[in-house]
């Protein structure tokens, strides 16, 4: 079963009124330093801090009517946790969150605060998946994974579809690339609305899985890298996402940690926002391509802004 | 000659297409916090990071030739001289901006950058004011203070008129006060359209000369204050713009620091952006008066976003 643009219109219309329709945002220094007119999707502003929820909601709102008594499972210690709890509680259906135990507190406190109950594992011994299955098979409960799912995978896509509805066609557009939910799901959209769009998935140089698969054809697998881009810590893309990316992406991008301060720091000093390292991925490759962007139209994916305030302070100084 | 929304609506023509028109920011989380629908201008995201932009080109764009080719002196440590210095390139107008010698490098730089020609003096011997009427004289310059002229006050206004026209009408609206351009500004646009709306100043406790002033019915001078509220740490209200204020304002209202960092901290946490201390005055009141403000239509004013990140990170952390 192929996940087309029609499927990102569907979701579109089930997230509607509960996703916020976030605003795009331009500035004429971003502009002046690339020589180009950049459009921002700023998913920083999204429902709890980021895209992940337009993803999440898409997929819970299509439970049947048992898959929403015996609830969800989950398995993040990042936003896709929160973004699943928040949706299971606007539509009533029970959510159990996997996470680690040394998960940052602020983010077990976050999911939580959302009504999700967290189960926690030793991720030095105990492995997530293992975990998430058999509560899965031994509660009925419906497992939703962070990337590789087609209802996820629909959902994310919605972003962009919001950009080039606004906007109009542009000349590049730079994605953030993790597991691959957001960039496959831009990507769909992207071909439908704005054929001729150049399409690049930006990654942190420690974690190039998805670069390596892009270029070798068949999916690379990596440990955990280091990075601050915590959101893109993923090891490998999905089987569903590969195929996506594979077909339509220009090329898969890397940037440097230090090149993501750079960009956060930009961010805060001249737009006023505030984008976790992740975020920054999509402007962060860009800079490294005015030659080829001058007097273009490019977009950037921010994906999101769920930066723990004490870590963004020391990140900034 | 009285100030009336009539200047607002031409000062809103003037700065058409030159100034942003900002966005309108809401947030689920303020909502519940106060049992209110809370709308937030966000002039931390206008032109040069703050509202001063408006009443500065609005000013210097209603200049006659002979005006123009003299140019324009301010002085300013803070975001009227950016304001001034960026309005002035934008009008082909030179600009003398006159600065304490002791202003952080980063405001000086700014304002140079903007193509400003920056003066400095000690201001533990020097009268910036006698000195900018001096150069005004000797070579035809004309002075633009940072908040009591006509112009100024009119193109402050504009920020309200935006807000209301995209929002209706409001019940409760808090602006921040220094000198009280933005809130007379703001308030000529409030009564002309949303006239039932109850509209507060609100001033950083150590400098509430305004509060002195508006419960006195005269303008009470004070020591330049001690608060990182900075674009707050005038003296005195204005002989323009203390009339506006007195006749139309429900009160004035004072926060502490404390209460500044807690509301900017909200600001960088939960809605992702970065606002100035002085920036923060409206919505840190607004939190003071939750049982007042249940079930209300409220707005407030985020005058600006120029914070040293240095500063920014260390009053989080």
């Amino acid at each position: 079963m192929s996940i087309t643009y029609e499927d990102v219109v569907a979701a579109a219309g089930r997230i509607e009124g509960h996703a916020h329709r976030t605003p795009v945002l331009t500035s004429r220094t971003a502009n002046d330093e690339l020589g180009a007119e950049i459009f921002f999707k700023a998913e920083n502003m999204q429902r709890m801090g980021a895209f992940k929820f337009r993803g999440a909601f898409n997929a819970l709102s299509r439970f049947n009517e048992e898959q929403r008594k015996a609830g969800v499972v989950a398995f993040s210690s990042g936003n896709h946790a929160q973004a699943i709890a928040l949706s299971a509680k606007l539509l009533g259906i029970p959510a159990t969150i996997i996470m680690p135990e040394d998960a940052p507190a602020s983010k077990i406190a976050a999911t939580r605060g959302y009504g999700g109950n967290v189960v926690t594992y030793d991720r030095y011994k105990e492995d997530r998946e293992a975990i998430g299955r058999k509560l899965a098979e031994e509660n009925g409960m419906t497992l939703i994974p962070p990337y590789d799912h087609a209802d996820v995978i629909a959902g994310q896509g919605t972003a962009a579809k919001e950009l080039f509805e606004e906007v109009g066609e542009l000349d590049y557009f730079f994605v953030c690339l993790g597991g691959g939910g957001l960039l496959s799901g831009s990507t769909l959209a992207t071909r439908a609305l704005s054929p001729k769009c150049k399409l690049y998935g930006v990654e942190p140089e420690a974690g190039n899985d998805g670069q390596q698969s892009f270029r070798s054809g068949s999916i690379v697998h990596i440990d955990t890298p280091k990075t601050i881009a915590d959101g893109a810590q993923t090891q490998h893309l999905g089987s569903l996402t590969f195929p996506i990316i594979q077909r339509e992406v220009e090329d898969i991008l890397t940037v440097s940690d230090a090149e993501l301060v750079d960009a956060m720091r930009f961010f805060a000093a001249r737009m006023k926002i505030v984008v976790e390292p992740t975020g920054c991925l999509g402007f962060a490759a860009a800079r490294k391509m005015k030659e080829e962007l001058r007097g273009k139209r490019v977009g950037v994916l921010i994906s999101g802004g769920n930066v723990d305030i004490e870590r963004f302070a020391a990140l900034l100084s």
